[in-house]
């Protein structure tokens, strides 16, 4: 038997980082005494935890410029593992009682479960679906800048899949409801997991009928519709507009367009 | 201004139907005096609703034959709308309490969230993303018979995305979990709403490295590669297994894979 296991080591939900700028691990006596642990897989031979921390974070992930910028700096291994872990262990945190019936709930399953201990219901981690989508009107490309975003900073429209809907029909609705226009032929390109709080981003390509906007102004400031040119420029730092950061789905997106 | 609204009328969970087996309306009159109510959409100019029943249910999809079989004689615009509504009025019926904090909660926006009367935490309907996957194999496809399935129903593999994975790795990690086949060549198909209770369903392709299967037998009770001319036979409903009904999404894939 092997009994080697480390700690993911976390300050809240903050990674702590090594000399060497890669996550930084303790071992399993770093826990406290009665910390909730997560199992997040078996790396190099070694048994990888999470403690679940006092507090979770459900705020919008643009409210952590500190983080924000740490994140890019994180090898693409390192941040895909802390995303998981965050999402995992930020759930925990926000659901330490029974949506069913207010009770106590436990940690279960090295950290996948949660079950009551007064009526025994079950709860999994929850991963939201939400569609980001590039929309394309006469060789232009429609991009938005939400209401509280900085000056000058635009990305592709997103929104997340409500019940009943498929992904197709999810972006079609937020593209209507937040640009006032109609798209076709709605096609997936790629998906990424985004841990704020836990998200499954799923990125679409689609065409508009038409480039006149009804913008819905309490939930975007600005909606353009930009030349290959301009984004290309934007996406080597350049351009008429701040792009998203390369950690992003979007700017991968945006990417794939440019050279499509 | 415009009154005009009806209200679905629902048996617990369970939808009724009309003389001509269209869903069934009802007024908002017949809704209970504390009922809470869920705004479903304006529909031939009447505001469409749905009231949330004194229980939920989460128990698995195939546990109700009755329903089941309604569904498959549901017009597709009928389908999608009790879908929709149940996945929502389920969602609320079990989210009586804060997650966060085990107070009671409200509904609110309409139906479209839950309030904590003592936090204050917004608590939104959850959708959870689903892979099912065609798995090919030298021109045969991969199906499986869950434990617990009757003898002879056979589908796609599927499972819950879990945080930190992108489509791709959940349907990699799925496959080789329950099967022990190594996938690639990854690709979406389409994608479906599903609500037992509220599952958005993502469709994709793979090709398996090989058809060498090391199945997890507490999942699985049979996994097995059958030609193009069984998956056709069986869609006619002739063929060795007994496939999806019509109105699964794992029906279109296979048609999909038959066509291609």
């Amino acid at each position: 038997m092997n009994w080697k296991a480390r700690l993911l080591a976390l300050d809240g939900l903050m990674p702590s980082l090594d000399d060497e700028g890669r996550l930084a691990w303790g071992t399993l006596a770093d826990a406290a005494e009665d910390a909730e642990l997560c199992f997040l897989g078996i790396e190099n031979g070694k048994a990888c935890f999470a403690a679940v921390p006092p507090r979770g974070d459900a705020s919008p992930r643009m409210a952590n410029p500190q983080l924000w910028s740490l994140m890019a700096t994180l090898q693409h291994e390192d941040l895909a593992l802390y995303g998981g872990a965050r999402s995992l262990v930020d759930w925990h945190a926000r659901h330490r009682f029974c949506a069913q019936c207010g009770g106590s709930t436990v940690i279960a399953k090295g950290g996948w479960q949660r079950n009551c201990e007064a009526c025994g219901t079950q709860h999994f981690p929850r991963t939201d679906p939400v569609t980001i989508m590039l929309v394309e009107h006469e060789g232009r490309l429609m991009l938005g800048r939400g209401l509280g975003w900085p000056e000058g900073r635009f990305s592709a429209l997103a929104g997340f899949v409500e019940p009943g809907e498929s992904i197709e029909e999810a972006v079609a609705r937020e593209v209507f409801e937040e640009a006032g226009v109609r798209v076709r032929d709605v096609n997936y390109i790629a998906s990424q997991p985004w841990p704020f709080p836990s998200q499954l981003m799923i990125g679409c390509h689609s065409f508009a009928d038409s480039d006149e906007l009804d913008i819905d102004t309490t939930e975007m400031a600005e909606v353009v519709f930009f030349t290959r040119e301009e984004v290309k420029d934007a996406l080597a730092g350049s351009g008429p507009f701040v792009a998203p950061p390369t950690h992003a789905i979007a700017h991968h997106l945006m990417h794939w367009w440019v050279r499509k």
